[in-house]
């Protein structure tokens, strides 16, 4: 059923997270569906990066090290990851890139599986997550293979052979969502580990790591998590694998007294033995900002109204869009929080959109997306972007470039 | 011979470098000498953070990938670091810390040299080098060994079996300079290669990578160079080394086609192949921004003024504190831009000279450390800051906790 602009507004005076959307410092006219790609700015996060640099390090200098203590500020962003994600109480480290970081929990993770040779994941996984560990078989040279197969097939590929199973919660471009708990089960059964990619997870839904009996996790924080571009990520480790976790970047903020200066390495004897060098202070800041939003939020209402928004989108452009196929499941219980479609001009079709203000983005080679993210979206700026895009669409607008729609389509 | 004020009050007179200090945001009141492990805000970095928060990120969102080019902001600022090191055009890539830009390259080095089994390097060198390459060596489990002598075996210790020096071309505690040029002609002669750590080189003098035939560099943008609390790091790849450069970390923004996400890992053609994650682009933009300031600068009259504060400073303190004993070589020609100390009760006595706003740094276990940084110190702060140095030592303030020197001493 086909939502009514009146429909949307009704929802929007209802919303219990409509009060969020102040909070963001959004350009007026946009409407933003590439929040996880990019989250947008917050206020607050633009008055803090601003506190930080002209106060602790223009004023503070070095001593803020200390009197603003820089040097803890990653474990206390990670405190504030916790609950969205599941995770038991110090069990995040928040430091470097997604990229780096699954190079740190898969070097662990296969040391810890010695006699197996297999890294299993999804063909269409994100491809940095399949080049990192391809990247790690080489170094090591102990004839490990990458063995990667279509979601479906992974419950009969997980087999003796496997050391480790590293997939995408959700993947990249359709939004399908994997059965965390499911196959994490089904991984141990088999004496293999697991590593969630929570890049599409993290801000999104509640992720149940603890619940699902996820081994390691790693994830962005420039997505919904709105940490800002480049933002740095996380790292998880389930408390039962961390007193034997060994990785290689034995970075002097990993060490367990890093202010000795001494000739050997040692650990830290928590998860903060998962940093390495000094972390990118500025960038840390607005993130710390960022996530205090989250504090406030029920993440179950976030994903009701995360499934209205697909609801209203899909029910506009589903009927009226017969060349777009939809890729992202109708069931919520199988989807993360976008809809994308599969256009062979998508991408010339996404560019008219952003023409007309509405901002989604293109994964190649034929996937339009879009994120829906509640805390600033409302119902209405969901229902007025499908129907540009299905203006778009019905007038082929990309092969009219002169073309544009003057106003908004009411 | 002892300054007097009167003679740094002229050399501040006729300071060519002197115009620099009000591109500075420094607290007023304090002498700065601990630049050289973070240097300070920049007017115009200020200015430029809050314009890349609010605009680039705030209004052009996602956009600003390509309309404010975010993606080639790391090559941009590789682009202002080359004469600083004498870096050959397109040999920098601007990324990660320190230590993952080794692990990096060391992982690269090593692969080039199979039938070599040491990594040699400095007993005395910053630990995390070391630690790094041990994490390295244990992870790729070949037989590899850390081998470290003091600094001046290192020529006597570069045989046959060696694969790559590790060294760090500044002392970070007693600031001596290692003989670039020569060591890394010995380590060529015995057919090792060598990585340069210049953490305490870059922006503090002029560096000659080319010039020394360096095989590969690292460094640090947030001490000499300003570019704010951990600040992305640097890596530099000899032009001779590039084509086969393969290193372990192979992240999306390092692949040759980033957006086309194709499954097979092809390096890019250029030194961005050292790239991994997305860049933390606000700390970037800070770099970007503070680097600017050395457009203007000469480097050699930089260090001829980084020279006469040595002399300023130790002019004073050396006769009147018999009980600092000096480990900074006084031959220009043997060391970085720093002064440092051996004092048993050197914690003490730099927290009481930090109390009376002379900020200078302590490292364990009995170095008092001191950077001379030229764009912002002048020669009457140096003067001053040395002045109260031996009011401190002299009435031994650190054992009077409630003691105040109530005025500069003049």
């Amino acid at each position: 059923m086909r939502y009514t602009l009146a429909e949307a507004k009704k929802l929007d005076a209802e919303d219990g997270l409509a009060r969020f959307r102040e909070c963001f410092d959004l350009p007026s006219g946009v409407v933003y569906l590439d929040g996880n790609s990019l989250g947008p700015l917050q206020k607050a996060t633009r008055r803090h990066v601003d506190e930080v640099v002209a106060t602790q390090w223009g004023e503070g200098l070095i001593r803020s090290w200390n009197t603003h203590d820089w040097i803890d500020l990653p474990s206390k962003v990670a405190g504030k990851l916790e609950r969205l994600i599941g995770a038991e109480p110090g069990t995040i480290a928040v430091c470097d890139s997604t990229s780096v970081n699954l190079f740190k929990v898969l070097s662990a993770a296969l040391r810890m599986r010695p006699g197996r040779s297999v890294v299993l994941s999804e063909k269409n996984n994100f491809p940095t997550d399949l080049h990192i560990a391809q990247g790690l078989i080489d170094l090591v040279d102990k004839g490990h293979k990458l063995r990667t197969v279509v979601a479906d097939d992974l419950p009969g590929a997980i087999d003796e052979d496997v050391a480790v199973v590293l997939l995408t919660q959700v993947n990249y471009r359709t939004g399908k969502l994997l059965d965390m708990a499911n196959i994490t089960r089904l991984a141990h059964e088999a004496g293999a580990l697991v590593i969630w990619d929570l890049a599409h997870s993290a801000g999104a839904f509640k992720v149940d790591l603890k619940g699902a009996n996820a081994d390691f996790a790693v994830g962005c924080c420039y997505k919904f998590l709105n940490g800002g571009p480049g933002a740095p990520a996380f790292a998880y480790v389930a408390p039962r694998h961390l007193a034997g976790l060994r990785q290689p970047l034995a970075g002097w903020l990993g060490h367990a007294a890093p202010f000795s200066f001494v000739d050997d390495y040692v650990p830290h004897p928590t998860i903060e033995r998962l940093r390495v060098g000094t972390p990118p202070v500025l960038s840390l800041a607005a993130l710390d900002a960022s996530l205090d939003i989250y504090a406030d939020v029920d993440m179950e209402e976030l994903r009701a109204k995360a499934d209205r928004l697909f609801d209203i989108f899909s029910s506009i452009v589903v009927p009226a869009c017969p060349e777009l196929e939809l890729v992202t499941p109708l069931d919520p219980a199988e989807r993360g929080s976008q809809i994308s479609f599969r256009f062979a001009d998508g991408y010339a079709a996404m560019q008219a959109l952003i023409a007309h203000d509405v901002i989604g983005d293109f994964r190649g080679p034929d996937i339009m997306r879009f994120g829906l993210t509640p805390l600033y979206l409302t119902h209405e700026d969901v229902w007025q972007a499908a129907s540009v895009l299905v203006k778009v669409m019905q007038d082929r607008l990309w092969d009219r470039p002169n073309y544009k729609i003057l106003a908004k389509v009411v």
